[in-house]
């Protein structure tokens, strides 16, 4: 369905504004999105953490997806990043930039993908601005979170000696994204219909993972999301730190698709740990914390935890990686590639 | 200049993300950009004020334009609306999409003009995002302010017989914008080279009223910044308050330079009410607060408020515009077109 549906109504700014209103009750400071800005009172005590990632038709979603999957990844990518720094979403500013002006229908689904989002992020939009532009359709949330002071878990405090933690599975978004380019995958890997489509919605539908947040905020020493690939992210955190790492791929969690896929394809494995688009956690954790993070992450919150690999006690070189990465045969691994290019 | 210039080295995000860490410097939560998130400590018993309005290339500055004016204009629209709620900036995110990696010396001088704008404005870089797309190149940046708590100044409060107040000079923008895409304008409408140049420069730099911010607090009983242009701006405050307004037309200030060339051609009049880019505060006032609040604002603000019409005691009508315009001959003006249609 393209926002611009010849078929449905092409609605004005006032419209789109009337559609998006409802989004903005429970939260008494958004106005109703009547006000040019909204209003905040922060709650006693806390800090706010701050977000804003873009998603783009083309770059972060495919031109003709539903536009309730746009709108659940478009938030969900950035209370991602709310979940891995322990923070709990409050609300978000929305900024869309249409090529056209959007359909009826079609802006009424992309509300829905966000009424859906925001009641499972718990949290409410604030405001926003809708304009009219050449080039691709965009949504640019900023989310605002909040953490007692001093609770958010920082990127670049990984220790010497931690285990490297991730959540859930890695490289299943890359494998949804590569089957919707090419459906004929999903049979040249010996792929059901629902493992496929297991795999498209690891890529449409990110699940932030904020049941851990309160778990990183007790245990854990640095943590991020992952969104521009495991290599590439993980290299930010240990330069970040200034400390080396070694990674063992064989450890990387994956799900059943991917084990499959990557049992006919082993080259496929560097691909996953660079493609991105995960919006799982990576967190560095004290060794003695690691047993009772894992046991609370998979029992209250329901989410695994993998050791994947160890924070050296060697600086970060000047030159080169400091990440060591070992391939599942033993020998190191090297990438063409790291992670996600922004330019 | 273009983004891209093809005599420079084009740069990556590490490098684009190294010229932008020094504009996080004063704000310890900033992680030097150094994390995936900013962390914000809201100053004790205040509200935060949030306001995201991007910017892009072809609608809200012109290709070729000079990067430290489109970092100023791009910051200056966002806290521009703080202004007008009577607050007082903290700090801002950006996400930066560039059609093509850009030049070293090009994004030099974008983060000199950002530097220029915040020290000006008093604010922060905290955070953002960097991202290569198609389409033109956008800036969009979300402004956090602060307000003692129940401080904010509303939109959608004007009272019934209030005055109707603006700051500055109105369209000016519109005409700087003209003469940009036609220079020959400036010697038809017999304006000075620096006539002309004030006008391009409104239309570049604009300045956000920040000085105004503790008087409207005091004073105003509603308040927005003129964007879109003065009737459809106007006609949101009266038809959020629900109720109607009048406006002199002959009453709203206008430059030298404006003037002048509404001298020459009479019919301009409606277009500089209609045509945005203004960047001035609106405000609603009891008319005993007029005196004080304009000389407060006239000797410590050193910004001109001028009165343009009153508030209605009769409501927002079911259809039709509760504004009435009353040209400079006494009879209704109307508008084909109100302000800037987003769509």
């Amino acid at each position: 369905m393209a926002p611009g549906n010849p078929d449905d109504t092409l609605i004005g700014e006032e419209a789109v504004i009337a559609l998006l209103a409802p989004l903005a009750e429970g939260h008494a400071g958004a106005f109703g999105l009547e006000d040019d800005c909204a209003l905040l009172t922060p709650p006693p005590g806390s800090g706010l953490v701050l977000k804003t990632d873009p998603v783009a038709e083309g770059v972060h979603f495919l031109p003709g997806d539903a536009p309730e999957d746009i709108a659940w990844k478009a938030l969900a990518v950035n209370v991602s990043d709310l979940a891995a720094k322990g923070a709990t979403p409050i609300g978000y500013l929305m900024a869309l930039s249409f090529p056209e002006a959007p359909a009826r229908t079609w802006m009424a689904h992309f509300v829905e993908g966000l009424r859906a989002a925001q009641t499972a992020f718990g949290c409410h939009l604030l405001g926003g601005d809708t304009d009219r532009r050449p080039g691709p359709l965009t949504v640019s949330i900023t989310v605002i979170g909040s953490v007692l002071q001093g609770g958010m878990v920082r990127r670049t405090t990984a220790p010497a000696g931690a285990t490297l933690l991730v959540s859930g599975t890695i490289g299943d978004a890359a494998l949804g994204l590569a089957l919707l380019r090419d459906p004929a995958l999903a049979s040249a890997w010996g792929l059901s219909p629902a493992e496929a489509e297991h795999l498209v919605r690891r890529y449409r539908r990110p699940e932030p993972r904020l049941a851990l947040a309160p778990l990183l905020r007790r245990h854990a020493a640095a943590a991020m999301d992952l969104s521009d690939g495991l290599i590439k992210d993980l290299e930010r955190m240990l330069r970040g730190s200034g400390l080396s790492g070694r990674l063992l791929a064989a450890a990387v969690p994956l799900s059943d698709p991917a084990r499959k896929v990557v049992a006919r394809e082993p080259e496929r494995l560097a691909h996953l740990l660079t493609a991105g688009d995960d919006y799982e956690v990576l967190a560095a954790v004290p060794p003695s914390a690691c047993a009772p993070l894992r046991s609370a992450a998979a029992t209250t919150a329901g989410v695994p935890l993998t050791e994947i690999g160890t924070v050296e006690f060697s600086g970060w070189p000047e030159a080169g990686s400091g990440l060591h990465v070992e391939g599942p045969d033993g020998t190191p691994l090297t990438f063409a590639r790291t992670g996600w290019v922004h330019f």
